[in-house]
C-alpha cells in the first residue's frame, strides 16, 4: 500500500508538471498570437483554456481522492495540501493567458500600435519563472524558488517601464488611447502571471523549510 | 474526539469568516480613502494587510492539522481541503485592497479628475458578493452560491462603463490619462475582487453538489 502511494505521488507530480507545461504554452501562443496578430492562434489560446480546467479538477480530485484514501502526513501531506493550492495558481495563470488573447483580438482590428519588444521580453521572463518555481517544486529546491521570487522584481520593472512608454503614446496622440491601455492591460497580465508563479516558488520554500505541521507535530 | 475535532471545525470556520470579514473592511475602507482622498486611511488598508496575511497561515496550519490529526473523510475532509483555496482567494481580495491603496496615494498627489459615483458603487457591489460567498459557504446554501455568480456580470458591466467613460476622458485631454488609467487599474481591482468571490462561490456549490471523493468513494 505505502509503494502504491508513493507511485500514485510521483504521477500527481508527472500531472503538475504536464500543467504547468501547458499554462506555459499558452503564455508562449498568446504571445506569438499578438506579436504575429494571428486570430487564429488567439482564439486557440481561449478553445484550450478548458484543458488546463480539466487538469485543476483532475489534480484536485486526486489530491481529495489520496488524502482520503491513504490518510498521509507529515511531508506527503503538506505536499498535497500545497499542490491543491499551487494548481489554482496555474489555473489563473491560464486565465491571464485568455485576458491577453481577448486583448490582441481587439489589437487586430485596429493597425498596430508599435512594434512589440518589452512585452515578448516579459512574457519571456514570467514563463520562466513558472517554469523555475515548478522545476524547484519538483526537485524540493530552495534556492531556485527563491531565484524565482528574485526575478520578480525584473517582471514588475519592465512592467513600470512599458507603462511610462505607453502614456508618452497617449499623452502625444489621443488617437491611441484605446490600442494603448489594451497593452497597459496585456503587461499587467504578465505582472500577474509573475505574481502567480512568485506565489508557487514562496509555496515550495514553505514546503521545503517549514517544520511539518508546525503546532500539531512540529 | 469526535466531538472535539467538530468543535475544531467549528472554530475554523469562525475563523475563515472573521478573515471574511476583515477583507471586506478592507475593501470598505479603501475606497473610503479613495473617496476621502485620506492617505492615512490608504496607509492603514497597507499596514494591516499583515493581518490579512497573517490569518491566511493560521487557517492553512490548522487545517493541515486537522487533517494529521483526525485524518476526516468525506465531507470533512473535502470542507478542509476547500478552505485551504478559500483562503487563498480571499488573501487576493486584500492583495487587491492594497493595490487600490496604492493608487489612490498617487492620485491624492493630484487634483481629483471626476466625483467617484460608480466606483463606490462597483465596490459596494463587489464587497456584497465576498459576504454572499462566505455566508453561502456556512450555511452551505448553493442557491445563494449561485446568486452571487451571478452578481458578477453587473460588476463586469460597471467595470466596462467606467472604462468607456475613462476613454472620453483621456480623450478629450492628455493632461487626464496618468489619473484617468489610475482609475482604469482600481475599477480592474474591483472587478478581480468580485471574480474571487465568484471563485469562492463556485467552490460553495462544488462543495455542496458534488459527490465526495469521485473516483474512490462516488
Amino acid at each position: 500500500m505505502q509503494r502504491h502511494f508513493h507511485e500514485e505521488l510521483g504521477a500527481l507530480k508527472q500531472t503538475l508538471l504536464a500543467m504547468g507545461g501547458l499554462v506555459e504554452d499558452q503564455i508562449r501562443r498568446v504571445m506569438r498570437a499578438l506579436v504575429e496578430r494571428d486570430d487564429a492562434q488567439a482564439r486557440d489560446v481561449i478553445d484550450r483554456d478548458r484543458e488546463v480546467n480539466a487538469y485543476e479538477n483532475e489534480i484536485d480530485e486526486k489530491c481529495v481522492e489520496l488524502l482520503a484514501l491513504h490518510q498521509p502526513t507529515a511531508g506527503d501531506l503538506r505536499f498535497l495540501t500545497t499542490a491543491m493550492k499551487i494548481v489554482t495558481d496555474l489555473e489563473r495563470i491560464g486565465d491571464q493567458a485568455v485576458n491577453i488573447a481577448q486583448r490582441a483580438l481587439e489589437l487586430n482590428q485596429e493597425p498596430q500600435l508599435k512594434p512589440y519588444i518589452d512585452l515578448p521580453r516579459m512574457a519571456e521572463r514570467a514563463q520562466r519563472m513558472v517554469k523555475g518555481s515548478l522545476d524547484a517544486l519538483v526537485a524540493r529546491d530552495a534556492a531556485l524558488a527563491r531565484r524565482v521570487c528574485a526575478d520578480d522584481d525584473e517582471v514588475d520593472a519592465l512592467n513600470d517601464q512599458i507603462f511610462r512608454e505607453l502614456l508618452t503614446y497617449m499623452s502625444a496622440d489621443p488617437a491611441t488611447i484605446p490600442r494603448a491601455i489594451r497593452l497597459v492591460l496585456i503587461a499587467r497580465s504578465l505582472e500577474r502571471v509573475a505574481d502567480h508563479a512568485t506565489n508557487v516558488a514562496e509555496m515550495v520554500i514553505y514546503l521545503v523549510e517549514s517544520k511539518v505541521v508546525r503546532h500539531a507535530l512540529g
